[in-house]
């Protein structure tokens, strides 16, 4: 028999279930669980200074490996304040596992200060919430949340560790047993279902096939490219993959367009295959267009999940085997433009695409610049893109930071707008201390350009005094050289293409972070 | 009739309640209550790049001023980053009425990537939770949702306004009718309870007032302070109070401390009268600790809320017109040190006090410098002191930003510590492009301070390696002096007694922010 903590027992199980990464803010509540993981080596510890850090930080770890890292995160104010990041990780089907310390058990009915709603704020956000019981029942739960976190399709599993819990004194036998993760066992798929698929590929002028999730990997992509080829097909991914391989000798690409009306003209009547896509639905609501932008008509047959869709992907190009190729629609391709003295953002994407190194971690969040890269990433090297697939800002920044974490050879970049760098700017601290690899390219036009785009397009006049003030962050406009160089990121201001290529060369040439405000109109 | 959007229609209704302030970190589902604010002429609009410092300022103005400012925020995950100092503003029982933006309402089905639970985030953090309906009949749910937040006590009340509701055209009379809000009725105060009770506080060997909300207002602490007189009581105010009124000739108070220990040792056996003020609890839970501090049998029966608190004690004070003044006990008096070259928490105290000018608000984070501020707050000029009530930490910038919007006259200083200004530093752009009259001194120790006290008193070696690394922010240390100027606040640091004062004396003759970074041990 041993004895330890309860915080040391439940650090245990999730070492032993393979977890190396826990990406803290703790609180007086969780300082059990820190004095804990000085006896968890296999567990790196890392900080954050602001819990979306340590959110979004995860979401990204796991968007490259597939595996959850733990938060470590302070009752329920602290929780809250990584919500956002998580409602981008749960969108993104990322494996995460929180443990949010909490009061001790006995002490809740005090309603000291910082007593609040942890379950509630945590079940807005998580496809699980676990309250860990003390001593050795924890083991299973933490066994079965981890287990039920990484799916396939991952999930966001909320841990409550009463600090009562963590810290008393738990006997128990030499090693606990922990059940080896079972190898989850997909839907079987159906021979006769992926024939009647592949026919009605066939018999479909110029499909398209839709690409998320799962699908956005090599085996999905080359298993697309072998179907398109023979189908005619257009192949597109979701607007806002979660991770997607691009580039090299990797098949191209259309995105899905952002506004409705453009969805529908880029879809038209086409069939569509959605492969772990979700069915295309605008993005807001906008009164005189539709939420749903595919009638179920339009979509053919195709039951498969985040599991089997590779394998599903793969079994119906295998049905194409014997077929002639069908000429294959061209995808669109970038228009190339002349270097300037100036800086657009045109410039910037087509000088990224032609530096990134080979299997890099492109982190995108914001469309100044992300449309345009993403429009061109095709033509560069093999590489990776995560993006913002909640839509909640401040994702950009952390999701690099786990990149870089889980990739520590990998080049990441952070191709990064000014408005949405504000919500998790404490991202550059964590980049200094752990030195990632980090290069951040700071899109800076001073503006919430997302917002004056919406106004134009209902007509209404962004210079008027309330519209400007609550869109325009020019007055003053943040430094983001300063920025960084108070957070320990070196840092450099761009205004040029050709000082961008400069930069962006260096940095890609020095391990550590760095950080390049590109001046953009 | 009129024609006017939905939008429109509620902050008209919000304006005609009286209310000035809207603190905005809006997005496309907002943008219907943006551009109306350019027709709301008395609603001043305030941009926070970051929610939680709008919600953090919505409870800095309302602890000035009494009255609910507006936040105006996007869904879910954008109010899930004001959830925090919501959470200390519900602690504070300061009012704020918050507007979140949602969706069209027929857009909901189509679980687009921003689609949340906004009621059940909302619903942990919020008294009350109205989804807004259509048309005129939301000018009532707006007028009830003011007068439900102004209480006393004060109430956070969430909005939930869905973008088509917003953005259609509502036809109505030419004024609605907006029922004056009717003067809330006290509870009638018994006689013969409040005689009960000036005879106990008599009887009583040197009894505690201990003061909280409302009671810590001028009228109340002159109250309290004839009580004292008579019965040789005691007064204390909360550890955390949301607005005390200070110095110049207002009675000087002991604060409540923090540990448990050092609270039963403070109170030992004398009988209290809680003002307005919470039962004293233990902050966190300590093993063989008392969670509750006060048996029942130690409280003097006073049955007063927020509403009638002050003419309670003045009751009660009367009661004594006729009685001999007891000898009172001296509070706690602060050690006077020597200038030096230095600069330690208690020389940043003492030379606050010294500088402080009258009419100045203090908004308080962190202990590092905020315990030894309070211990001598009384002998500075006459000011305000506003904490954080509720333990969610980024409160401080937030609340300076709020009660400078309130009080632009008055000198405003966020004393704040390095650690909790991290998760609101956003707020710093907020006081620049605002000009706004705040100094803001950062306790720069480049470590959480008090995390490695209960290390320390746990006796856990906080120089182990997982330990360190989840309690010391200094490799790289912050520069805030740098992070101030990225975000147009001028600033400096000092590291010693002299340059402090010297700063800080400038900084007061001068308009628009300063911040000042103090190197401390």
């Amino acid at each position: 028999m041993r004895e330890r903590t309860g915080a040391a027992v439940l650090l245990e199980a999730a070492a032993r279930c393979g977890v190396k990464l826990c990406i803290a803010n703790p609180g007086t509540t969780e300082l059990g669980l820190v004095h804990a993981l000085d006896d968890a080596p296999s567990i790196r510890p890392v900080l954050g200074l602001f819990e979306g850090v340590c959110t979004g930080a995860a979401d990204g770890y796991a968007r490259v490996t597939g595996k959850p890292a733990l938060t470590l995160l302070h009752l329920g104010p602290g929780f809250a304040n990584g919500i956002a990041n998580l409602h981008n990780a749960r969108r993104a089907r990322s494996p995460v596992i929180n443990i949010i310390g909490d009061h001790a058990s006995w002490h809740l009915a005090a309603d000291s200060p910082l007593t609040s709603d942890i379950a509630g704020l945590a079940a807005a956000v998580s496809d699980v919430v676990i309250r860990l019981e003390r001593g050795t029942a924890m083991v299973d739960q933490v066994v079965n949340a981890i287990e039920l976190a990484q799916g396939p399709p991952g999930k966001v599993v909320s841990l409550i560790a009463s600090s009562d819990f963590m810290d008393e004194i738990v006997a128990m036998n030499d090693a606990p047993v922990i059940q080896a993760s079972v190898e989850k066992q997909s839907a079987v798929l159906d021979s006769r279902e992926i024939e009647t698929t592949a026919q009605a590929l066939l018999k479909a002028p110029a499909p398209i096939v839709l690409l998320g999730g799962a699908a956005l990997r090599e085996r999905g992509l080359r298993a697309a490219a072998r179907i398109a080829d023979v189908c005619g097909a257009r192949l597109l991914m979701e607007c806002y993959p979660a991770y997607a391989e691009m580039g090299g000798d990797l098949p191209c690409l259309e995105r899905l367009a952002y506004f409705p009306q453009d969805v529908l003209a880029q879809l038209g009547q086409a069939k569509i295959l959605l492969a772990d896509a979700k069915k295309p639905v605008s993005y807001f609501g906008y009164a005189g267009q539709p939420s749903i932008l595919t009638p179920p008509e339009q979509l053919i047959p195709f039951r498969v999940d985040s599991a089997n869709v590779v394998q599903a992907l793969e079994r119906l190009a295998d049905c194409f085997t014997n077929h002639r190729r069908r000429p294959r629609i061209a995808p669109r391709t970038a228009i190339a433009v002349p270097a300037s003295d100036t800086l657009t953002p045109i410039d910037v994407a087509e000088v990224l695409c032609e530096h990134l190194p080979e299997g890099a971690i492109v982190s995108l969040e914001g469309s100044t610049c992300g449309g345009p890269f993403l429009e061109r990433a095709h033509r560069a090297k093999r590489h990776a893109v995560m993006t913002n697939t909640g839509g909640a800002i401040g994702q950009g920044l952390p999701c690099a930071v786990g990149a870089a974490l889980a990739q520590p050879h990998a080049k990441v970049i952070c191709l990064q707008s000014d408005g949405s760098a504000q919500y998790t700017v404490q991202a550059l601290w964590t980049m200094a201390k752990e030195n990632l690899n980090a290069v951040v390219l700071i899109s800076a036009n001073h503006r919430y350009g997302i917002l004056q785009t919406e106004l134009k397009r209902a007509l209404v006049d962004i210079s008027s005094p309330a519209t400007s003030r609550l869109t325009r962050i020019d007055s003053p406009s943040v430094d983001w050289e300063a920025l960084a160089r108070a957070y320990g990121v070196p840092s450099v201001k761009v205004s040029s293409r050709c000082a961008l290529t400069r930069e962006l060369d260096q940095a890609l040439h020095i391990d550590g972070p760095r950080l390049i405000e590109m001046t953009l109109p």
